[in-house]
């Protein structure tokens, strides 16, 4: 099998952390470029991240860009309360030599987009800013896509409002530009997101360990959100945006369905991904009032354990 | 324990005529009054078809009146080719001698709350614009209510639209000026609406039976919802209405969580009970983006099988 | 020329006050009922003030019905910053024997509406929750009215915000209910209402004179607007809702305008009476986006001198 | 008076081209790039008809770029039955042999500010879809900007819609994108655009006259908005976006007033400026609720005579 091409688009993070560390290091994959935006840490901070976390995997040289420093419409929001002010749960990592692009994130993936000699994957795991701005000035990339596969959205319950995903809820026109580009889209959603954790002493076990990439690891899966300034949120030990680039490689342990979304920009219920479960339609059809969805492949279900295995076997900690 | 004084609001409809039979068969419940709201049927043919459905309970003289023509906002929308032209799936019901009292649906409500000896419980199974009208025309009643009791909204998928059920899609802002009353509310929606039902064998040996309540029960459990001019669902079986009237007496099989509750009013998900089913709160709490929301008990499981066996002993048909 | 039979609802409010005096005082207007609704002063402070402005008048037995104590969806929200605690800008009046009827303002409205010899013109001088209860609850009033009337509404500049004057504001989906209900309806809004002053000297001399009436209107010119805690705006002098009542005499120096009109109820314009005064139409034409709009009259310019004559004249101080 | 360095933003049609005569004409104005974006016309028929007005005013070699092929978020709309499929109301333009960089729009755009030796004007006469991309992408060009003057919105009424002018409303979200980007800005919107015309004879008589570039503005100025298939609005002889021009070099004549402005991306007022005119604030700012405006300059009056007599004279047909 050939590997796959792609491009990250991360706003680094822990879930970016880990994420860019399973796509560097599997075989299957060939990360062309990371071009990064402002999400769950500033911009700069995302890059300096970024590079970092490129230097932990021992990564080749893979051009990295900074895009966007805030979303289209909605104000820019800091989430340095819920991440740390460096988005990695204050997590130290060594001064890297790695240094960004001089071109824009929109540029890098332009460029990489049209002189690569197979279609590219196109992995969103944060707002989805660079990517609208992408499409909307370049739109000849589109058809030079493979496809888009984004961590984001749910079909069920939310995490930044009662039924609004975080990137999403943070850039929802972005989203509604991606949704509507007429590539094929996968969502890789909190459906599955929230399932796919290293159980604590597991976690623990590796964070220990004499691996560097496992002590890492390890910090990065026990990291436990702030709700607020004086309480965090028990350990999950999620593997986060790291799950969406393992349905690049093993979607067969995935349950995807192919279902009509529409992103919310209105109302209380701004950043939903709306994703029409229903079995049969019903007066917005007998109306004529359910216009413009796109269908997409979503992902409802996943074999949990096979995944955090998955995780663990490639960065070689299992 | 001493009967439960209720008011029912309906759209007669298959679904309330099964509750209706119910509620005015269960010995712990005395319908103190019912009143009629445009929705599954025209206005005209939901008085029609509860003074009807009244004698086929061989209920006692219970006053019926008739209220809002239309929602207050939506526009007005006909339902028949769902549900028929008389809304009961073209089962013939005999002529009535019973009428319909003289005053509005609003003004029969104020004064049969205003007057009752104990606290009323107002059980809404259709759009809310009666409930909506007399809250606002009336605020007073509020405090003589021992809580309202409704069908609709959904804490999942929807049936109107992808998000929304179709009683509070076809009057978002009657749903949002009850659920904002003060009145202590519950909610029993498609989460465990789409559960209950009567065994398609089960219910054909009731349509095909001796007893005369029986043959209308049998035939309004079998009857299917149109889809379109050529295409009819599946059979259903479901109790419909009903279910929320059993909760009334058998609340203890159902699983019941009070959560925050905002009816979407705008945007594509118009409509939508948006029930915030998280752990923890999210960026709208950091951000302080989530207020006015009003906290609710929502039904979110029920022993089916003993609710399809409550309602068909409550009749006589088990 | 036989009177005008007339309900008046009002939010009384120091233009209310005005409004009511030359309404119970003008031989061509026959004042049916008087309906109070919360606005510029809570509902209770409404009824008070309107019962002894009716004595302030001499006014006949007039029944007063109190209304909505709140807005159909918008929050309640005060106004005693801006027109003081009594909505009166502090003016004492004595008090009164009058009492407000037992049944409510809908109440009141059906059975006079409905009792009446002659159709009734229906002049809203407030927020119109009262109007959309008494539209929704009973429809059968509509063809039983000669027209409404309302103060409210600006196809130029707004004074709530920029765009949406206050009364439509205060309750956006109460007007659009009015506006919707196929009544003919005539706007008297910010366009003509802040045209129609009485100048500051005669203002005071009337103030400072022996009539009785004249004391009180001359107060009630006089009075000046709260902006915040402490500062007042500059002296207007405006008839304010009396110009309403002086359209229902003297249309004649008026121009008047039938124009499409819809009540914004999304955004940041929530509460604009969107009128369209455009020559041609443009792309929402083309594009079949322009529906559901009413066709109203618009009182777009006055003889404002005229109207400030006609309204001293009619209180006999002129 | 040094030159003033401008980048035009265009999609021509009619009004643009009499606006990009003027500017390469006016020897005050060095126009530096012109970048192209769907709108009265397609992407591809803007180019061109951009290409061919250059050489119809003998300009000099300015670069032209090809942008953005539809809005942001609204849906692409073709706008060919009003202006004709060429934009120009079938005026045909001889070849040319100009060629369109081969880089973005924005890319042009970017190089342009950040190589400029002094501050730019960026001239939007054209939905701002280009505009909003280089804010976003390239978010360091605001601070090397002077200003941005753009042709669009109202003060007052509406042309696209009843309240919304064309650019705003064939893109509002790139609207707010340009408005809150902190760079000064400029609006020539409808309250002046409608003012300025060439009278009929007179622009019968450049039509028919000897001087080339006065044969094709006389075309232009006479040409006729379709209002439908049959119908075509009256003559108007506006000089159109050309007016927002005249600003830049003559702003005395206009009256400009600084006022808070909000683009409506809501509700049926979507699309529109929403001006605040107010003397006083109101409800909005004693309730805390008229957050996030931006001041901008607004001409709200022009002596239209003298901007018709400067775009004459300027074009050497005066
Ligand atoms: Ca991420
Ligand atoms: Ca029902
Ligand atoms: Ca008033
Ligand atoms: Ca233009």
């Amino acid at each position: 099998m050939p590997t796959i091409p792609v491009i990250l688009d991360v706003d680094t993070g822990v879930d970016d952390a880990l994420a860019i560390l399973f796509a560097v290091k599997h075989p299957d994959i060939d990360v062309l470029a990371i071009t990064c935006v402002a999400g769950n840490a500033s911009l700069e901070q995302v890059v300096d991240n970024t590079l970092k976390i490129l230097d932990v995997a021992d990564a080749p040289a893979i051009p990295v860009a900074a895009g966007a420093l805030r979303p289209l419409i909605e104000p820019a929001r800091s989430a340095s309360h819920v991440h740390g002010a460096d988005g990695l749960g204050g997590i130290q990592l060594p001064a890297t030599a790695r240094v960004a692009e001089t071109v824009s994130a929109v540029e890098l993936m332009r460029r990489t987009i049209m002189d690569a000699e197979r279609p590219v994957t196109l992995v969103a795991l944060a707002p989805q800013t660079n990517l609208a701005l992408l499409l909307r000035t370049h739109p000849e990339v589109a058809e030079k896509l493979e496809r888009i596969v984004f961590m984001g959205g749910s079909a069920s319950v939310g995490n930044a409002t009662a039924v609004a995903e975080f990137n999403v809820w943070h850039d929802p026109e972005a989203a509604a530009i991606v949704l509507g580009s007429g590539v094929p889209t996968f969502m890789y959603g909190l459906d599955v997101f929230n399932q796919v954790a290293v159980e604590q002493d597991a976690a623990a076990a590796i964070a220990a360990g004499d691996d560097a990439v496992g002590r890492i690891v390890g910090a990065l899966l026990g990291n436990r959100v702030a709700l607020s300034e004086d309480a965090t949120a028990q350990y999950t030990g999620l593997i986060g945006d790291a799950g969406a680039v393992c349905a690049l490689v093993e979607p067969e342990t995935l349950r995807i369905e192919n279902r009509p979304v529409r992103i919310e920009l209105g109302g209380y219920g701004r950043g939903q991904t709306i994703v029409d479960m229903r079995v049969y339609g019903g007066e917005d059809l007998l109306h004529g009032l359910a216009e413009e969805w796109t269908n997409i492949d979503i992902a409802l279900d996943v074999d949990a354990p096979r995944y955090a295995e998955l995780f663990l076997e490639t960065l070689g900690l299992k």
